[in-house]
């Protein structure tokens, strides 16, 4: 409970109308994607202006709250998770594009803008933001920066961080820290931008971010290659990299994941298949065209059964928009679904996802497994039932096993989802004490309270 | 000095082979690229492997003596300036390129390989590694990541931090950090390897670096365009990138500089121009031919005199040689050559260029001007004499006019040369008071006693 004095001082900054202490309220935004316990906080508070933000960080620490900022809650990781009593900032009202520069290939944008809306405005200018995390259509770009967001494209065009030019961002006592440049190159400074980029809401919030633009391709070809059997599938995606081939992106269904989104989304995907490759490549015409017939060559010596290329580009949606719709399909399933993200180097995916078809069985689970092959980024996606108390320690123990397998294999714990609340205690595996330490004092002397997100990323 | 006793333990530690103290050593390790006062270390030590590095760390944190990287000394911003009394490390022996991996288009290497040495290894194996800073021949990849480098690519390739995957470093205490990952997403923990790209050796020492490699491009065109008057040839560069062309380079010469350059080098360059751009494009063949065209057209339209195609690679490197003695030819012509790296949004390289030939006159000063336009970083050259008190005082002025102009234009103090001792009481023009204040505790947290390269970046 926060005092009614106090109240009134969010209320004096941010408006009555912006202030949500209802239980309905609170229940929203309790939790998030991830499947982990959800927490109440306090009070949820939506500034409609950038000062308003800084305003309500300074008075979250003055009185030492725990502030949580939140975009539109997809995280999977438990990064929205807010501490219980603390406060939720909702960045929804901080909606603006407030620049898109053509000349110079860059946008200027604030924290609550909508990832597919900025990216369709930025194509109305002929230009390209790449970053496509699979929940766009609601995802917001503060929220990508907050997680150093990925998606399809990752192999060829890199992830939300590969896009960050410059940040401004409320330090915990309010203070407006600003870093990086409009610019290709700037080095004015450490580069606070990359750190804060991915650092889950831990060390300041973010106001503005400027972004990088690119040229959209000239042309796009999309295929789709189907397999009976899961390793020559996994194979060609071997095979694709090894001839340094960079398709913009390279996906994997396996058979589970297919019949899961043929029976949600009816786009027509094969259901006999044991696996899918849907692959995209892009650039100047002469080079689709080319690394699309080497891409399909590889994918026939492999063993691929058959190949479909897009002929127009509502086939092309269709088939994209099915793969997006993997999550929610495999979600209807069972009332829990966990989706992991651990990566492997590019060449590993066929011990990854044999491996994967070995944990299943081990631990007595179902596990669909789809992702984006091609930047090693699968995600195993176990559907269970969290009360089963004896299957959810099955799951418990699948999962650890394949964040082993993972880093084994020359991997890491998570491609794009973040740590988050859901594998603090894992960190430490995957980088060293020294790390988790560093990382620690980081934090201390950036936000002495611990106001800060609480509990993300280096635990509590 | 160092006591005898303390001296022992280094000795212990590195071999009495590998530590320096003559006189002409430590005046060796004195200074750097920058015009700057020299500082005389009182130790210089080369470690011969990763753990007398991590140990060499530690002892100089115990005995809170100062200490700064090494690696080929070309910092033009004092980066690699000593403290007065202070222990230089030496990176030149810990050389190893320890994995180039094809399949996975990654490699590990060492901090004191040379960038030139390990583009080359790279591109052996088919790959390549674009970051090519002027110094590159002699420079170190650790150098290159301390200072986030960049070069003529950085337009199309990026620079450094693109390509820094992962990085192990030495915490203040010993303490080896882990960060980053062989994969292309990884977002486990906090991104400090994006934070340690560009730190200036102040926040820890980096024992290994992961790098990420790309296909080659499959063709590239390198051509000359001739000017007569100046402002056409910036107006050209806007008007490329306008039309939303990305070359590989796109370089700058002023007429002082082609002057300067074809005195040194010979290369054929028309001395009677007002001003050349250099430009390359690069990628699938189609696109190359495509691109060049459509280059050429704009050049024409904005009143290129002449144009001129590399018909051979031996003409291609001989142009590109040249450009690359640019600093070297300049350095020959006074005895002080200042070479700022101020940079704006590459629609305001017509209105930097205007500025700069402004400021000369202004000041009664002899400025070169050339560098990477297409990415909006010029690199003026002031030839001078440090000695004339009077012509000194008005290059500061100059230079502190260059900076306020560079920033008016939405611009930074600095593109790739780093803050160092030169720039950083100019750091908070750019940024912001809360800026400097979150970088310096930062700092004091990850390095309490301020042992690591003190005094750059964010002062002393």
């Amino acid at each position: 409970m926060i005092p009614p004095a106090l109240l009134k001082q969010f209320e004096d900054l941010a408006g009555a109308d912006n202030l949500f202490t209802a239980p309905a309220d609170l229940h929203t935004y309790s939790y998030d994607a991830a499947v982990l316990e959800p927490a109440l906080p306090a009070l949820a508070v939506r500034p409609l202006t950038v000062e308003q933000l800084g305003g309500l960080v300074r008075l979250c620490n003055e009185h030492g709250l725990p502030l949580t900022v939140r975009g539109s809650g997809t995280n999977l990781s438990g990064g929205t998770i807010p501490a219980a009593g603390g406060v939720v900032v909702l960045t929804n009202a901080l909606n603006r594009i407030l620049e898109i520069n053509s000349a110079d290939m860059y946008a200027r944008v604030q924290p609550g803008v909508i990832t597919a809306k900025f990216a369709a405005a930025v194509a109305g200018q002929k230009l390209f933001y790449p970053p496509d995390p699979g929940s766009q259509a609601v995802s917001t770009l503060g929220g990508n920066v907050a997680e150093n967001a990925g998606g399809l494209r990752g192999l060829k065009y890199g992830v939300t961080r590969d896009y960050v030019m410059g940040l401004s961002y409320y330090d915990v006592e309010g203070g407006l820290v600003k870093t990086g440049a409009k610019t290709v190159k700037c080095v004015t400074g450490y580069n606070l931008a990359g750190l804060m980029v991915g650092s889950e809401g831990t060390l300041g919030v973010v106001s503005e971010i400027t972004l990088k633009l690119v040229p959209p391709p000239l042309a796009a070809r999309a295929m789709m290659a189907v397999y009976d059997d899961v390793d020559k599938a996994s194979q060609s995606v071997a095979a694709i990299i090894a001839a340094h081939i960079v398709p913009a992106t390279l996906e994997f269904l396996d058979r589970f994941t297919i019949r899961a989104v043929e029976d949600y989304s009816h786009a027509g995907l094969p259901t006999q298949a044991a696996a899918l490759l849907l692959i995209e490549v892009d650039g100047h015409p002469a080079q689709v065209a080319e690394e699309a017939a080497h891409v399909e060559e590889i994918c026939r010596q492999q063993g691929a059964v058959r190949l479909e290329v897009a002929t127009d580009a509502a086939q092309r949606d269709r088939v994209w928009e099915a793969r997006r719709a993997a999550l929610s399909a495999l979600a209807k399933l069972k009332p829990t679904t966990v989706l992991e993200d651990a990566t492997v180097p590019r060449s590993q995916i066929p011990a990854m996802i044999a491996a994967l078809n070995s944990i299943a069985r081990t631990h007595n689970l179902t596990i669909g497994t789809f992702g984006h092959a091609g930047d090693g980024n699968l995600h195993p996606t176990i559907c269970c039932d969290k009360r089963d108390h004896q299957e959810w320690q099955r799951v418990e123990a699948a999962v650890e096993a394949i964040f082993k397998k993972a880093l084994e294999l020359g991997g890491t714990l998570s491609g794009e989802h973040g740590i988050g609340l859901a594998k603090s205690r894992f960190l430490e595996m995957e980088t060293s004490r020294a790390s988790v330490e560093w990382s620690r004092r980081l934090k201390k002397a950036l936000d002495p309270k611990g106001i800060l997100n609480p509990g993300k990323i280096i635990g509590g």
